[in-house]
């Protein structure tokens, strides 16, 4: 007999979302998480719910897992934890970052096991040295908020789950008497000797246990906080201390302490928890993040799931994602649809709450904040995201995006160094990348009228930010209109995003009516000027005498003076100015078949070792699309009167960097970045300069698509003649009118509408 | 002319004092807090407030200093960072244990110095060789809540004073265009490696620095916050890391981060702040401590020290003093009266209280508790405290012993343990030493009628505690009736003090009408029959096998069985019932003899090197007054007939063992036990039996002292014709009345009155 008292709710919920939008498709069923995970994705294949605290997925990470004293380079492979080749699982964590060049994270492993306990989790080779296990993708099932594998050696169903800040982990058990649930906190991601910097376990009672885990990592003093309940007490519990420096023993001599000792501490502990389980038994685990306490973790834990229904759980979950998804409804082939929306799942996953339920949140400051009036955020990986994400959330999630700009503002407000952040995680800047981003995140929002936070504080703090002398050769910038490379590294890199993120003060200035900084900042702005050799028609690297660098390989991604990515595609990052650039550059013709070129060219090997982030896909002749300093680029021909070949270019790059397969993403997902690319080109326009309201147009490979606003108006794209070979805009029009130009602007988008592209076969 | 607006303030305080008790006698003046320095006191000279938060004092060690990797057995000599022999400074630290047989604490060290920045401390032969000073005690000025010295090698006068929360430097330099202040986070008592777990600074502007230090070690996992402002703005300042382990640097490499960087994080920091000076410029720095945050402590300085008015915030420390002594008034001879009111002085340093301005404090739970209608402490040294401390805080200190008593409920709420504090300290149990004595400060407390706590919470705490089946040998004791020796060591000493600790529980069952615990551990009270071998007439180490161990050395104090104590002294452990104890030892006379022979014994000097934390002048034939469990010992010849003999043994120790000069302590001074020790028996009378209402009574070495109590009654103990050899009492009375018992009771003292001893040169 069906339980109706358990399926009703989970059945409105679902209705309700679908009511909604008056409509029944089930949009979740394309979100293909497995997508990227092989490979340099970087994405990861478990649950989460959108912008969850939580991203609880598995692991079967063996390069960084040992602790051998240096970097391996194989590392980078495991910015996510899993790698979809991998033929064991060595257990699941409750933190990820989606789509990082960069690692940490992978908090809090739990490993269900049966038979004699072992605590080491052995190796890849030999799988029963240890407590992992083989697994096959026979048995993986991974969708929306829902991850299922068997677990082989230990013939165990793993099942996970989340809501916003708790895992929830079901596992089945065969017949035994010796059960265990491992909880190992020594494993992280990136795992280098002494990351842990100490770790504290506290069993509360025969089912709870409480705890936290603080690391020197990516994030440099970063502590997170956990409360574990378990569905069925443990028959007993025990730990092992693995590091090599035990901790101050004294009088805690008097305990026996690696079992049933329920006060735990040090820098290497895995402990574990014994159970005896029946033929069918699910022991299940709600397991509850918190920044600041384990007394908020456990507060987060009864508030987000105080029952035992794991199915509930993971419907109300896929409830989330199904809401947010229908935020944008299209028509297309099977494999578009199946990218687009598991783009819109890899874009709605970062940044993170971060906040406790009760709105507090740890700060900059390492002091407890609450969040008044807004939702607390981190993971902002800012070189990646101001491109395509944030400007895609001025669309779609223009409030979140508000609170994204308050919490980067009370980072702001909490930095001693008085600088907007630049790549922040957990309470941490870890200063990655180069820039100063946050300023045309902050200026896109504002000159779009998304304008749910403090704009003059804002303006204040990207102005601050932007004159900070001792930050990242800035001075030099500042004195001499560029950085000089004998001072400061990736110098060009620097000097062009310096000069883009100060036209985006400017830009945000003049919206608030200040004359005095508009002046300054589009003055600043001019200094991509300043690195342009006329010469060779390249930025290059220039010393602080004004000479340039004599020998440089405009190819080479490791060059001095630029930082992912080479000087071809770096030399053409002036998306403030494109018509200037393009008239520094030789004018139209001279442009289109430098840009030409640049698609066309075949690239000798050698240069494919550097660029050790995307796959040899993710190239089409030197135009990198895995690395972001290229997503402008196919759109620069709109600038160079050649439309057609920013189309061509546009639906050559979506057709053949993006597939809804584990090896389909072309390099790191970078938080959502690529996915935003993928979702805005292929609705036909992208926000070219952030900062700017204006959004270029490419060609659209949906058939249609409805953005379903928070204003409640509707936006309609529509490609008429649609087809895999119609990949030329012959017409397109807004509302009825022919378009005369190659940019619709935001207001356009947010007032409601149809745009309405009228596909064609030739240019 | 004078500053009115100035000194008036600090006039009405000290005058409040001398008014409230209707005299003008300036107690402070007696307090010297030198006494203990040399030798193993283990007190420290510097400045704090009666149960201060922040002990303010400077560190002269060289031993513990270094990391070198071993536990140098030299440490024990630095337990409060100070020893009077020493030549050089090597700065100041917040905090301090007062008398402690164990070592932690000395945090965040403040030293100023002048010339070539040196970031390295020296060593005491060439101070010159780091920033260390040569000083000398002509310079030195130690009195309540100030201390002064001149740094020689820097030409620095240094003074320091305190208030609950908050350390007040004050630095006069010579013109220099090369000051420092040196912050060493590496700095701490008993600092083996890797006992920094992990430290913190943030510069937040020109003046002002936050930050917090994690240790493991006698605290494993301890906390401490602070905030810290400078009277004027550093120049310019920098660090050192000097962990062989670097912190995590990633894209932090893009900053140079060793001068002028204001964030600081990793193992081993020194850090420097840099100034010009005048003449006779004096730099004053405040600096607050918080168990919770940053912020935290920033409000606790501005709470405390909102203006820069150093003689001021000495005075004020200086008045509550006054307060505090003027509580017993009391007339004798200069060095008893130095002696008692330097005791009066180390009993009130201890606990500390543990809880921010705001009422916030660390858990042993390591979450943020608010203290709720009581103030939260900490530093419980309750093997040592529970004889004479606490029932003397019942006396004169009643509110803050009902405190101390809701904070170790605290304790035990917040306990995965289910434990009450054995030895606990800044959200820490150390578990330092035996027995749950606890239990001993609570029934005190309810025999005795100070009740300002939950009693009802209060017995289960104790009774859950007593029945803890993990706990130190307490399944066998529960289970035998005593500890095995060959299943946990020290299993005499346990026993006995178990026996007494379920004494009290009893005891206080019965004050709560709950006669099934009385009954329960009544019963179990009597267990200290188990261990007493009438065949030699001492306590000895049992078997499990109910075989006593064949051959112990009765004076030994390292022998099994026993701990800090020997078999003779420990043999005398049963101060429940010491007419039973008497009987079982062969009745009064032979146990006069038996008595007698301890305190006349000469013991061989090969006995000396166990003792390691008393001195040889802490000995009386084998009587060891410098550890613990013979403090009731002179008292027994009370219960045995031969009060006389009580009279002249306690009038020895007050004279031999307690001196007001720098090696005037003959053992630790272990938080104010040893201090209470003697303000009691030199009023006459002893708590021999906490969780009795009796005072045992002993010969007074005052002249009169005038109690005067918190329910606003007094009362006068006279001894009439005192003298230095007048130590035998032939007649005592109570408000008049001859006492014909060798005891008072608690009610009697607090309900005032007076009570007189008659004084005689002979028995």
């Amino acid at each position: 007999m069906l339980n109706f008292k358990k399926i009703l709710p989970i059945v409105c919920i679902l209705c309700s979302a679908s009511i909604l939008y008056g409509q029944e498709q089930n949009l979740v069923q394309y979100i293909k998480p497995l997508t990227g995970t092989d490979k340099m994705g970087h994405t990861y294949p478990g649950a989460t719910v959108p912008f969850g605290s939580v991203q609880l997925s598995p692991e079967t990470d063996t390069q960084s897992y040992e602790l051998n004293g240096k970097y391996n380079k194989d590392v980078y492979k495991y910015c996510a934890g899993y790698q979809y080749q991998d033929k064991t699982i060595v257990g699941f964590t409750h933190t990820h970052f989606s789509g990082t060049g960069h690692s940490d994270l992978g908090d809090f492993l739990i490993m269900p096991t049966t038979g004699p306990l072992q605590l080491n989790p052995g190796t890849t080779d030999k799988p029963l040295s240890g407590f992992r296990s083989k697994f096959s993708h026979g048995t993986e099932v991974a969708v929306a908020n829902y991850y299922k594998v068997q677990l082989e050696d230990h013939d165990i169903q793993a099942e996970l789950t989340t809501t916003t800040r708790v895992g929830f982990h079901q596992y089945t058990f065969h017949k035994s008497d010796s059960a265990h649930i491992i909880l190992d906190l020594m494993y992280g991601i990136y795992n280098y000797p002494d990351k842990n910097v100490w770790t504290y376990l506290s069993v509360e009672n025969d089912s709870t246990v409480t705890g936290y885990r603080q690391t020197n990592g990516w994030g440099r003093t970063r502590t997170l906080y956990f409360a574990m309940v378990f569905s069925k007490p443990f028959k007993n519990y025990g730990y092992q201390d693995n590091s090599k420096k035990k901790v101050y023993r004294g009088f805690w001599r008097k305990f026996k302490q690696d079992q049933d000792f329920p006060e735990i501490a040090g820098q290497q502990i895995r402990a574990y928890f014994n159970f005896n389980t029946n033929e069918g038994e699910k022991v299940k685990i709600k397991f509850a993040l918190s920044p600041i306490s384990t007394a908020n973790a456990m507060n987060n834990l009864l508030n987000e799931t105080p029952d035992w229904d794991f199915d509930l759980i993971k419907k109300q979950g896929q409830a989330q994602w199904e809401k947010e998804l229908h935020k944008i409804e299209m028509q297309a082939d099977k494999e578009t649809k199946e990218n687009f929306y598991t783009a819109m799942y890899h874009a709605f996953i970062n940044p993170t709450i971060y906040m406790d339920a009760n709105s507090e949140y740890k700060g900059l400051d390492q002091n407890k904040h609450t969040a008044e009036g807004f939702t607390n955020y981190t993971t902002f990986s800012l070189w990646d995201t101001y491109r395509a994400l944030h400007p895609f959330f001025n669309i779609i999630q223009p409030r979140r995006n508000a609170d994204m700009i308050s919490s980067m503002l009370a980072h702001y407000e909490q930095s001693v160094h008085k600088m907007l952040p630049v790549w922040s995680n957990s309470a941490n800047e870890n200063w990655c990348m180069i820039g100063y981003h946050s300023v045309s995140v902050i200026a896109d929002a504002i000159v779009k009228g998304n304008t749910f936070f403090n704009t003059k504080a804002a303006l204040e703090a990207c102005v601050t930010t932007a004159r900070h002398r001792n930050y990242d050769g800035l001075s030099y910038y500042i004195d001499m209109g560029y950085v000089p490379e004998d001072k400061n590294s990736s110098s060009v890199s620097k000097t062009l995003e310096y000069a883009y993120d100060d036209w985006c003060i400017a830009q945000m200035a003049k919206k608030l009516n200040r004359n005095d900084i508009y002046v300054e900042f589009m003055q600043r702005a001019q200094n991509y000027k300043h690195v342009y050799d006329s010469s060779t028609g390249y930025m290059r690297p220039k010393f602080s005498n004004g000479t340039f660098k004599k020998d440089f390989d405009i190819l080479n991604t490791d060059e001095a003076g630029f930082i992912e990515g080479n000087a071809w595609n770096y030399s053409l990052y002036v998306p403030q100015a494109p018509k200037e650039m393009i008239d520094m550059m030789g004018g139209n013709k001279k442009f289109v078949r430098h840009l030409d070129s640049l698609f066309d060219v075949e690239l000798p090997d050698k240069y494919f070792a550097a660029t050790e982030d995307i796959t040899r896909d993710g190239i089409i002749g030197n135009y990198v699309h895995g690395n972001e300093p290229s997503h402008h680029i196919a759109y620069l021909y709109n600038w160079a009167d050649a439309p057609e070949k920013t189309q061509q270019r546009i639906r050559m790059i979506l057709d053949r960097m993006y597939h809804p397969t584990p090896d389909g993403l072309s390099g790191n997902d970078d938080c959502g970045q690529m996915s935003a690319w993928y979702i805005l080109s292929s609705m036909g326009f992208y926000p070219f300069a952030p900062g700017s309201d204006q959004y270029s147009l490419g060609s659209p490979a949906v058939e249609n698509a409805t953005l379903h606003l928070e204003n409640d108006k509707t936006f309609k794209i529509t490609a008429r003649n649609q087809g895999k070979k119609n990949i030329y805009v012959k017409k397109v029009t807004l509302n009825g009118q022919t378009l005369n130009r190659l940019f619709i602007t935001h207001s356009e988008i947010i007032n409601g509408g149809e745009l309405v592209f009228y596909m064609s076969s030739r240019p």
